[in-house]
């Protein structure tokens, strides 16, 4: 096997959204396993929102990748060489393996290795969907949505950055809920995507001049619960509509470029006092002991053509540099994913 | 008896804080009881901070006192007449009774009376306790507190108008909860108050040059539950110090001087999902089904001294015309009321 490993290391602290600048491809060696570890090929990376807030300087909820340190990613990776009993020859596993072609790491909990995959739990699915719908991406759609937004049969649900993966996935669960689904998305593709591929009720271009108006005749009851992806003037309009009662969820900031300093915007307390509304964050890593539960659910309703999802994929490491821009351009649709491995 | 009934009437949307020159006082005639009917004395009025609500042109959860209707308002009264067999000449009343002198209202459930004062209830408890600690202030203080803010024994709880009607009563529960109390309110005065008076464990003067750094070493190991009666500056410093899991309730927003156009502040998205803390706004009335058994625990803790309160009194109907801007310039020491009759 080739012993160059090619990686993706953080040079800079982005102010804002991570670019190509703030990254830099080199080359390491592949390190053979030693007791109790395993060589791990990465196949596919997950690109993620949250990678912001991984390399930016403000605090967030995980601690930071340092700077020359290898990108933090969520990986699909194949095992080429097991020094672990747990772990053989071919074994396919998902995990924490960073921005690079191989990795070299311990088995067990103790190591990033979330999880080996079943291939009876996968039936036909794609693997790929380990890293998306039945992943962290639907896992936060899932807990986001039921546990935070407790929707009922009935209610009016809008999710924010619609046409993404988690917002994809948000919309169809809250079908399955019973509920009524408004997408925000932006432009004509991303809403015809909401309504026709994912089922949504309605779909409002935050784009168009008359966002607000739309959205009005869309939720013309009220909000019920706002799957909040983006926060920013979006999630300021959808604030004026909330119902008494609705639970706002916030999961993602897409739409303000940086969060250094101090970013303004109207102040929501009065419109959370007369509505009895709530504002509550969401982190999905806080439900891991109802991971499996939810994934099986997850997996049903896949399988059911219940949910449907699409991946966005893009070929070799070099491509990892300029795609978290391209998450928060929105130039993704589905599911971002670096390929890196044409095999399998 | 006199035929005369001062009343004060609305005769002008107040953006911002009602003054003085919004109302009038007039005089009206005291209108004999018809059948199903009592005459009222109004002997004590509740001046509270949600009256602001009640006569702006903003959307509010209770509908707007019409300009040229008597001013909305909670008053303990003496049916002096009655005609409705469930109320005796000399029985003590709650209600929603208005800033006048005397009321003429039906009985019942279908009117404006609340409850009327059972005397064994009250003990040795003043009367007047039931439009504050025993009403409708502790009542929410009870509820935003415990049903919404969740505290747990050791959690740090912090109040902004902490030595008012509703904030000490706050402070004082989060005490009986087994919490560590901090208050925020202006001054050496109230604060000797929360810490003296009301046993808080610490209390912070907003409007102290260190106001911040203070309150962080009030609050070590940050905010676990945080009874917002302010918004504006003194809420964006405590949001800056919440813990992971933090509960904010919203009751009030005294530090907002007008909600008229658009207010900005800082944007509180990324806090909430970084720390996974919410903020809920809360009324009072959606917990009117539970009312008798918090007020039970109200009186109980009232009478074991476990909860003190302050009443700050003014005299005379003309009285009310300055109560509302005096409550919001922090001019009064506890629950204020205006004191209608000198017997009793």
């Amino acid at each position: 096997m080739r012993s160059k490993n090619r990686q993706v290391r953080l040079v800079a602290r982005p102010e804002g959204i991570p670019a190509p600048e703030h990254f830099e491809l080199v080359d390491d060696v592949v390190r053979e396993p030693v007791d109790g570890e395993v060589l791990l090929r990465n196949d596919y990376l997950s690109i993620v929102p949250a990678m912001r807030g991984w390399v930016s300087a403000e605090k967030n909820y995980a601690t930071q990748v340092a700077v020359g340190d290898v990108m933090r990613s969520a990986a699909l990776a194949t095992v080429l060489r097991s020094q672990h009993p747990d772990y053989r020859e071919g074994d396919r596993v998902v995990g924490a393996f960073g921005w690079q072609e191989f990795a070299t790491v311990p088995g067990g909990s103790n190591g990033p290795i979330d999880f080996k995959v079943d291939p009876a739990f996968m039936s036909d699915i794609p693997e790929t969907s380990l890293l998306g719908v039945l992943g962290l991406t639907g896992l936060t759609a899932y807990f986001g949505l039921l546990e935070i937004g407790r929707p009922l049969p009935g209610d009016t649900v809008v999710v924010s950055s619609a046409a993404g993966s988690v917002g994809s996935c948000v919309g169809q669960i809250a079908k399955i809920s019973g509920c009524r689904v408004v997408g925000i998305a932006g432009g004509p593709e991303k809403l015809r995507l909401c309504t026709e591929e994912y089922g949504f009720d309605a779909a409002v271009d935050y784009k168009a001049a008359d966002f607000e108006p739309a959205l009005a005749r869309a939720c013309q009851g009220g909000v019920d619960v706002y799957f909040d992806n983006t926060a920013g003037g979006i999630s300021d309009a959808v604030m004026r509509h909330i119902n008494v009662g609705a639970r706002v969820i916030v999961c993602g900031t897409a739409a303000v470029s940086s969060w250094s300093g101090q970013v303004m915007g109207p102040r929501v307390e009065r419109k959370l006092l007369v509505q009895r509304a709530s504002m509550r964050g969401m982190l999905v890593y806080d439900y891991r002991q109802q991971f499996d539960r939810a994934r099986d659910r997850l997996r049903d309703w896949v399988r059911d053509g219940r949910i449907r999802f699409q991946e966005d994929v893009l070929d070799g490491i070099e491509s990892t540099l300029d795609s978290i821009s391209r998450l928060y351009r929105g130039d993704n649709r589905g599911k971002l994913l670096v390929r890196l491995t044409r095999n399998p």
